[in-house]
């Protein structure tokens, strides 16, 4: 089973302190650039894999979908979730996407935001959602960028000429890393680019976009600190088509 | 016109001295991994764009194709490989692929090693291959891995446990990059891999292979030198279909 950190407490109460976690995808500097990339919501079967508060499953609601199926192994975020007001036509379901059953050719729609990474058996849940899409269906997701997992410390470095950089290593030494993100010990997947794509495509996906997420000059300008996500990408994006 | 280094004196004295140049494909690190992306040559109609000394196209000639066209920039690459032997079937042509032009539905396979680095208008590159290719035909090639290419100073560093990084920095600022490689101010185009990758779906092409190139086991018990690739790739190999 995928390592369930959303339900320790010291890493909920730091997750629900989060940006994202407070105002949704409004707090998501990527969610306009993964937006950019599903389809029109209307009238459309709708799954998202590792839906948190809900956030992404209220939205394509409200975005037209006929129904949203919101899969999460965390209780304390479904808790939260089955909470919210105006929810007719959305249904959570408590799964580990390790072992997650879906029903075939059933979606036009796959999302997951920021949860593959957590994922041991990446090949089973691919052909999982592949399985359960419908034929020209789309699945777009986010990821931590590889390039912001791999190194063995990820921590900015300081160069000798007072330079900021990212001190990459391990790249192409695939497995678990862990981190102290909100709590010590958070298990993450590594895994390269190129092996991502590969699964993807060896599972039948067509892939439309790969998006390595960078801030808009704007939001650069709106948050100074958002400059140095130019150094290296922490977001990767991705728009495959069954 | 792309920057032809290649006919820089000091440049090309380096260069020959490669091991690459002096024993060819056999040593090419990555050839094992490019060719078996490569598809049967077998009566095929080939195309190397940046063929060098033409050892992928007399390779390519014995490995069953029909014809293969070589097209390189370099003055003095072309003219040694018009001195090799048992060339029948092979065509040299000089040309800068910014502005090269070949005729329509014409090779089952294109093929480029380490040259797409240093063309400037990659869009326009792409199109003219695949207007090039058959339906159904490939195009494979290796460049520069953009974690390679991005550094302003691309050199390993020691971390403070003795450990060694790649000090990544403007990963997500695309554009020249001056390095000075067997001479100086050698000019690159840093692209990030998603940026290559949506030119060629937005071209046409169905992605097909995306490998970060990593030396195999052997490789590196043969060459222990080699166990530092691990830590950051340095090839990118592509393959793609029309």
């Amino acid at each position: 089973m995928t390592q369930n950190i959303y339900d320790n407490p010291e890493f909920f109460a730091g997750y629900s302190q989060l940006e994202r976690s407070k105002t949704g995808l409004a707090g998501m500097a990527e969610w306009p650039a993964l937006r950019a990339l599903l389809p029109d919501m209307k009238n459309k079967h709708v799954v998202d894999l590792g839906c948190g508060y809900g956030w992404f499953c209220r939205w394509a609601l409200n975005a037209g979908a006929r129904d949203v199926l919101g899969i999460d192994v965390s209780e304390k975020m479904l808790a939260r979730a089955l909470n919210e007001p105006g929810q007719d036509g959305i249904t959570y379901q408590r799964s580990d996407l390790e072992t997650l059953m879906l029903p075939e050719a059933a979606f036009d729609v796959a999302y997951s935001s920021l949860v593959v990474h957590y994922v041991e058996n990446l090949e089973r849940l691919f052909n999982v959602i592949h399985r359960a899409l419908l034929p020209g269906g789309s699945f777009v997701f986010s990821t931590e960028h590889p390039i912001y997992m791999a190194p063995r410390r990820p921590e900015w470095q300081i160069d000798q000429e007072g330079r900021k950089t990212w001190p990459l290593d391990s790249y192409l030494i695939e497995g678990p890393r862990s981190t102290n993100w909100l709590a010590p010990g958070v298990i993450k997947q590594h895994r390269m680019m190129g092996t991502m794509l590969n699964l993807l495509i060896r599972t039948g996906f067509v892939v439309r976009h790969v998006e390595e997420w960078r801030p808009s000059d704007q939001q650069i300008v709106e948050r100074p600190e958002f400059a140095e996500e130019l150094e290296r990408p922490m977001f990767l994006l991705v728009a495959v088509t069954r």
